[in-house]
């Protein structure tokens, strides 16, 4: 990953070369969790480590990089020497991407010499602080759909081109059936979807012209109806089905404006009325999972939800309290006291509890503990190298998603903010090791 | 830019399918303006477009992007051979990047055959969309700072490493002095800044032990000083200054937790005492507009803002209704006329008029109109070619920026929701041509 070996904050690399300097480089662990969920969620999926660990097993500093580090005042020629051979030669440890998970709870954790486990930090946080910010956006999004599919439509609004192609993988984890992303498609053998715009409908004589031209190159294709009117689209689809007769094979409409609840149901009906019953309906146009929501719950005959804006940079928690930190050197616990911001010392475990194969409750536990439940943390790299064990399949991940989400307490996966907690405990050993290393500290 | 060829919908490449069967090429126009300001914005800011251009202008298609298209099946032996030998060919005028602009401003208007201006819609929207929302941010970080710098710490909470990167681009010309991402820093030859994080603290010893050793190589650095207890911190410093004497170079400290107004009033005062007057206060953590406005205006004596999660995602308003529509092709008018969704017809320039120096109104324009105030749209692409004059010299767009800001009413860069609005006008010819243009389609 040539391209972003310099993707880091330039703290990193004063430290690192502070580090080198000083002769620090016993083993830390460095451990990735979420201070709180935003307001609006009740669960966050993980996601976006397969990208990641990618990307730091490749880890390299091309000459480039070396030059322009050569340029910045922290550097020194031995230092960069040192920068040319760097290799991640670390553990990692996380949770499944798909898993649900909540506040405090590690899902990563980094166990390599402390230079290596700090250079990588600005890449964890950013990778895996995206997608799980899109994954657990679009669980909501497709659980609002209550069996509808959803597409993404997204990559025209998402921040940034990484956040769009990186996106449409986490909203396939999440549920969602396919992008309209050509890119992600390619990067992630992702299934694409999309047919016409506005812009070819106007660009035609008319829109009866545009209807029929564009359905001689693609006979099956989604024609989209509210350029001008939508239920006189509509009906010059039916015109097109009788002109056509058995040769007609369009497989949907799409309304992508005005009042989607009424004229999905008088575009139902009017396919209906001329035996037009396949012909689905596609909707689209500033929907969310509360507009979702209504329409589902109201019956509007939606086949199809294209999902964009909202989704696309999870607008009403566009951030998550993602944190990186030190928790162990040297092999002594290490955390910090500042106002508001606990982390839990040392290496650790997560153990998920289930009864009558619903999620009960998580118990943070210290490493090498054995506690009842599903331990959660697994290893995905070992000095380096990823465990091949390790499936990164998506549509493995996609169904391991699918049943976490299942083994929810129902009340978690309302829309709805809440009411009831899932309950997380810290084990008896972590709680009097954090007391300890606490103590230790004050002193 | 090989690795984004195929970062376009689906529903781009079926349309330029369609094009091509039915010998659609000829000229259109496209038009890149937003809708409807976010409400929290009074205005926004042009940004992305030297980016953009340099994408547009290299867009070529490699042969494992012409395999995976022939993969899916919009596509046909002949249109595969006809995209191995796409280039762009149109003409772009545009805003300046830096240029104040407002709702149903066009800001970019491609004029070229119309599968080339349709292939890029999808990289023009996240592209100038991106960049403009986070500069559009960032203006009112620093307005909030009262002419204290602004430090872009955000590239661990942006959606993304595309988001990062052109965000920390984006930053800089709003205003912001530099960041701490290093792939920035050499991308555009931003200063970038940063010294150490709280794990490296913690791996010392001690506080103490981590402040003289990190000076010791670093003489001149920052020291973070609330990982155990902010004004023991201090403390420490100025424990440090009175062993090194003349010897000590520190700085800066930064507070990162905690009340900043009470805790940078304390510590200038800890420091002053001890004659640190020269010993500057960075403040972050949590940090965003207002909670900066609220520290300036009361007087807290911070010289340093670093602003890292609300800013990285424009949090507040992370989306902006920004839409590329067809406005002409083949020399007639085009425009939809979908419920709620203006677009004006035509080629166009916008008119900005000044009163004292003072912007004014805009008018919106047919092109070729000679109206008074200065036109925004200039060429920035004429044949697929950049042009020359054009410059995209970085401290430049900032310096424009710059002027421009402060060439607005002041009631718009208040930080405050709207109460009087700028007034946007629509020429006479322009209204004409709108009502001929919507006349013609409901025929």
């Amino acid at each position: 990953m040539s391209s972003s070996a310099l993707f880091a904050d330039l703290y990193e690399f004063a430290m690192l070369r502070a580090y080198f300097e000083l002769g620090m480089n016993a083993q830390a662990t460095f451990s990735l969790f979420v201070r709180e969920l935003p307001p609006q969620r009740n669960f966050l999926i993980a996601a976006g480590l397969d990208d990641l660990l990618h990307e730091i097993e490749h880890w390299r500093f091309e000459p480039h990089h070396i030059d322009y580090l050569g340029s910045l005042k922290i550097s020194s020629r031995p230092f960069l020497d040192w920068l040319a051979n760097f290799r991640f030669s670390g553990d990692i440890y996380a949770m499944r991407e798909g898993a649900p998970f909540f506040e405090n709870e590690p899902i990563l954790e980094v166990i390599a010499p402390i230079a290596e486990a700090q250079l990588i930090e600005t890449l964890v946080l950013n990778q895996i602080g995206l997608q799980t910010i899109l994954a657990s956006k679009a669980a909501r999004v497709v659980a609002a759909a209550r069996g509808a599919s959803v597409v993404d439509f997204g990559a025209r609004r998402a921040q940034g081109m990484d956040a769009a192609t990186k996106g449409a993988r986490a909203f396939y984890i999440a549920g969602v059936e396919s992008t309209s992303n050509v890119a992600a498609g390619q990067a992630y053998g992702l299934p694409v979807a999309g047919t016409m715009a506005h812009s070819f409908v106007e660009a035609c004589a008319s829109e009866m012209d545009a209807f029929r031209s564009f359905s001689e190159v693609f006979p099956d294709t989604t024609l989209l109806v509210d350029t001008y009117d939508t239920l006189e689209g509509v009906k010059k689809v039916v015109a097109l089905a009788k002109a056509r007769g058995p040769n007609f094979n369009i497989r949907a409409v799409r309304l992508d404006s005005g009042d989607l609840d009424m004229l999905s149901r008088q575009t139902r009906r009017i396919l209906d009325d001329a035996g037009l019953t396949d012909v689905q309906i596609v909707a689209s146009g500033g929907l969310e999972e509360t507009k979702i929501d209504a329409l589902t719950s109201r019956g509007a005959p939606i086949d199809v939800f294209g999902v964009g804006t909202d989704m696309a940079a999870s607008s009403d928690a566009p951030n998550i309290d993602i944190a990186y930190k030190l928790t162990e050197y040297a092999g002594k616990g290490r955390m910090k006291l500042s106002a508001g911001k606990r982390s839990l010392p040392g290496r650790k475990q997560v153990f998920r509890e289930f009864r009558d194969g619903v999620a009960a409750r998580d118990v943070i536990a210290r490493e090498g503990e054995t506690l009842p439940g599903v331990p959660l943390l697994q290893p995905f790299m070992l000095s380096g190298r990823r465990v091949a064990e390790q499936s990164c399949d998506l549509p493995r991940i996609r169904e391991y998603a699918k049943e976490q989400l299942a083994a929810l307490p129902p009340h978690l996966r309302m829309l709805q903010s809440r009411e009831a907690r899932y309950d997380v405990a810290i084990s008896d050993a972590l709680a009097s090791y954090e007391r300890e290393t606490r103590a230790q500290l004050i002193d």
